[in-house]
């Protein structure tokens, strides 16, 4: 028996607040009626300005897997292929996921401990003069790693190659904790989901779909029914959806965007800043070493920190849920018992980001892992300078 | 502003119990530690309480219409046959989304007052030498017109046959609600998800499989990855999902598997019986006609009521809403405004099945339909009988 | 184990909306910090408005009992005579009350059939030449019986009489149901609680006040410490409570006001007018006889029933709480057994309310009491009239 | 607009566990009915083990204070004289509680630094020849000042004196946080309330009766009735009460119980003792005082901090509300600016302990007061040792 609140601190699903849990406990209703008609359009308009665009954007109940195979079956055929860089586990998955459907995957490799490389992109886009790639795939925010891509680079190299793929974006553990501007950094789809810095339960993906992404959707050859962009776009405009709709969660999410917009999104993002950088000064006073290679890559949403030669993440991961009723993300694929995340995302404040830091600092201590105590310290001395000094 | 409790009387989404929607209303958790791996494993024990049946059963985060799309893609090829039979218009959607995935479907037609002909069936699977068809696909409960299919008798025609097809049903709107046996009637794989008999919000999706699905599976080439069941059935028996699951529905699943077993099934399914054979009393008692056409094919789940000639549903619907704040099922597809649809499954008892009886009858005489008033009189004279006598 | 919702028929608590359950399952705050400062200004703002008054009201956490305390031990001293009338039950209960406490009370008998009689109350003051009457305390609404006083009535006997005697109303189920008016009618103290029209759970009594009343508490020698007006009316203007408030009630209580308000209270008055009216329609419909004689002193709140000769109430509400799953009030004190009343007050709608005539239609045949079939036909015949038409 | 959660450090209301808010969320029940009778008894039943008692538990709809006047007028009458210690600010309300009930408080001064001197209690009982004390009344664990009284060694003081006043004792912000012991201590009535270790919601106040208070009360003359003690001795035994109770919170009440006993009393009162340990660790770690002198009178349910001369800790707790959402106890009366106080009782853990001094410690930078940095550390080092070796 545990007393006090869990310290949910995995890079989501994240600790989802109770103004949002009491909003999906509302009585279900009518997905049909003219209630939840006002609730379909607040929720498609609400994530609209969220993504930052003036497009559609569509939701499904589903994970974000769920969205990212409906980028692909909406624009893609069989055989296409698509450069993907294989910034981390999620980068991974997403490339086998687009395997699983038939599409060829040309996957840059990757160290994991950057983000995408633009002039790479590049090149192999002005190398394919047949124009055989079809999209360009990339992760915002690699939620394996903490390290995030420069997606307006991206951008660029494939304006300056000339070459017509698509660019899809999984912003998936982003949205909502890192500035992301779909249509101004003019992503063709970027995907996403409910329970990261949306800070819902899972069970919801999203796509924002550009002018592009739709217009390939007509030749597109790959079957699809179920992630049909083509029903849901013909019925949100009335705030209805071809199927049955998680409609609790939409009550959430109507919900969320009220707690994003009252906040401010760019104060959002700023919060998100502060406590990943307080987040690096502790891993930094423990003596420990950051995942992520380049401070220009650093994520806001999430730190992963590399264990000392010798320790296994997930055996300190083990203590600190047993002794401090924490959960901290494990290492994944190649990175298991490596390094463990520290989730620092959604609705999060700084005194339980000081709770989340001390949890690591004593799990260290307990799990007998060579450390310096100084972390804490650390991350307190910049959490406490006045708002104004921010200095990131 | 309304004052009190909707009613929500479609046959689907059904009425959340508050003990359900406090249970979805729980902190998120890790869906990677122990405390997850519990409720994984109890939910998926309990679904295969609920199917009846011992084999596998798989969940996801997605409507109805997802699972069907499981099922398909977890099984068939490209191009295979599938015969259903068009017993409504979640048949004919089904078919709709079985020919987007690049099934060929041989569609038996039907007048939509009437379950399905095993006959019908048995002829076609013995006319079928080639053995081109790959699948039967019916529905237990046509959640469109109020009627069921007898599922034995079509099992029992496909033994008969001797033809090696397998047999999907849709218990969609009949799992919880009317007794219904996955591995009894040797159905291959049954469709069904969470916002009718199971109580629960929308957004979860159920596959139960039988072993030739399973064998099935090995060597189907439809593209699947998000559906795909072999990840979920190598993660399942530890309780963990490949992808994220809909943790907060799960906390749900939990309480409704408790709630259907604290009454007992056997309970579940003849107190959906006795609602059902109150609420076609009071059909009668108002003159009005059953839209099905059989008595041993009524649905325990729904009523659909024909409306009489020149009076359309959707105008009596639109009244019963606003002046008394009941939602009723639409006629749907070629039945649109010629049935009104009463749902009385799901977490309800007799009062309020009074106060739904009550509110079409008064929404009859606000509507000017022409009826008689003994609907009410009928349904409670029934009602009110000792729970020995109950004649169905 | 029952389905569906319980039926809360009894005349309150009432039935909780679920908007109100949520808004006290907020997370308790200080009751000592700003945000609290705000939720106390409104909440008492809004209790204003529903008294109906410019004055000060105070909140106890207590029961109505206690708000009934609360108003003598801070207006009367030791063996103050009060003059009460024996309208029912919840009459004779604050009798009881007002002797424990030390004060003398001179009780008008009564056939618990009817309100207060005025007339004799001006008698009584007229006859008290020596000024020994210190106050007069009626109840407005019967909570026993179903019979309402006409206050304004007894507003004018005192007037004529030229008296000076103190006006304690009990306003406890009427407030929020049926209209009244502490400040029009010059009441002193106006005495109500949570469980009620205001729709809350139980836990708070309410103390509207006058300036007569004010003035009378300081020369008031009965001891007092936790009811003491002073230390409310000296914090309550910044928003805060001399001892810790039910704060989660408070939430309730914001929530409530808004619901009244956005109905507003004059439809909320009439709502509770129209339900009486059907109630009363179909105890005629049942060839039953109304517990109350007159229909200028009906209440708009419950309906008390009489049973027939040789037939238990409490048998029947037994049944009907076993076979439908609906809580009626029992006969209280002399009235044990002879009837049962039936709530309709506070969060209720149309359905509802047929849902519960329903019950008790089902409940007098189940439990073999002589009674006409007609009773829920007749209801819903009023209720269905268009409501331009509302015949009271 | 804030992120996350509040963190209320006050020393009650305390954080109420989201467990508790969905058990007061359910819909409220007919407290006359079978299902509340169960309810009734087991929380009154749960109560008894809680306070360590085979005897009599009442409660009441109340605060604290009222539980307190309940405790004096079932047992006292006018004039009598009660024995009380000024042990801080919670004593001192309690005396004028007593004064305003028309008692005599022989009020033994205090410097508040310290809990009750035992052996002034027996000279003021051996003094008391004619036995004109009737009643010694103390507080377990002054919520104004974190000291606590030694409550056996008054009784023994009471016992060797062989005067017969009965023993009262407060146990407001003790009980379900510090071990309490009703019946092995010999106390007459205990006093406490809902919202300090017993984490509920304010709103319900406790007496715990002994069997010579229960004597004292047949011939006890203050007037008392909303509070008396027989009605509810009367119902109780069935599990209902003689007015309204509080049905919500009871629900709360039940869940409470159980949290506790599923950590087990002992776990908990340990749990207690170390979160304070910690935080006088972090006390002295910052370079500043503790408010309480001895350290056998500290108290694990929260603790009081001098702020250093010329600082005002009103300013502080601004600060650290303003800029890190976290809600400290104010100095109360006399200690008004000189004191806060870090409540760190009930639903409470390591982690939410160490967000709580961090917040303190950074509050202390940014409001520019005098410290040492090394608080949290101090803190942090001693919450990481093994559970075996905690030292206190």
């Amino acid at each position: 028996m545990k007393s006090g609140r869990h310290f949910l601190q995995i890079p989501g699903p994240t600790n989802v607040p109770d103004r949002i849990l009491r909003a999906i406990a509302q009585p279900t209703i009518d997905h049909r009626g003219p209630a939840f008609a006002e609730l379909g359009r607040e929720t498609l308009a609400g994530l609209q300005r969220v993504f930052q665009t003036t497009g559609a954007v569509v939701m499904y109940p589903c994970s974000g897997t769920g969205a990212w195979e409906a980028a692909f079956v909406n624009t893609l055929s069989p055989g296409d292929t698509v450069l993907m860089v294989e910034t981390g586990q999620f980068a991974t998955l997403w490339r086998d996921l687009a395997v699983r459907l038939g599409l060829h995957v040309d996957f840059i490799p990757s160290d994991w401990r950057h983000g995408v490389d633009a002039a790479a992109i590049a090149a192999k886009l002005s190398a394919d003069k047949a124009r055989v790639i079809k999209a360009v795939a990339v992760v915002h925010n690699e939620t394996s790693t903490g390290v995030t891509s420069n997606i307006p680079a991206v951008r660029r190299a494939m304006d300056e190659s000339g070459h017509p793929a698509l660019l899809f974006v999984d912003a998936v553990s982003s949205l909502g904790a890192i500035d992301y501007r779909h249509e101004e950094w003019r992503v063709d789809v970027t995907i996403s989901s409910s329970q990261k810095g949306m800070m819902l339960p899972p069970g919801m993906g999203f796509n924002a779909i550009g002018a592009n992404a739709l217009a390939a959707s007509a030749s597109a050859r790959l079957p699809r029914a179920y992630w049909d962009w083509q029903p849901m776009l013909r019925d949100n405009p009335a705030g209805f959806f071809p199927t049955t709709p998680a409609i609790n969660l939409l009550f959430g999410l109507r919900e969320a965007v009220r707690m994003l917009e009252e906040e401010g999104l760019a104060n959002v993002f700023a919060r998100h800043k502060r406590f990943a950088e307080a987040t690096r000064r502790a891993v930094a006073g423990w003596g420990l070493e950051l995942w992520a290679a380049c401070p220009n890559e650093y994520s806001s949403a999430l730190t992963a920190v590399v264990m000392p030669e010798g320790h296994d993440a997930d055996a300190l991961r083990k203590v600190i849920l047993e002794r401090f009723d924490m959960s901290l993300g494990a290492g994944l694929g190649r990175l298991k018992g490596r390094v463990f995340r520290i989730g620092h995302l959604g609705d999060f404040n700084d005194l339980m980001l000081a709770g989340t830091l001390a949890g690591v600092e004593m799990g260290l201590a307990a799990a007998e892992v060579p450390f310096i105590r100084g972390g804490v310290t650390a991350a307190l001395d910049y959490l406490a300078l006045p708002a104004g000094s921010v200095r990131l």
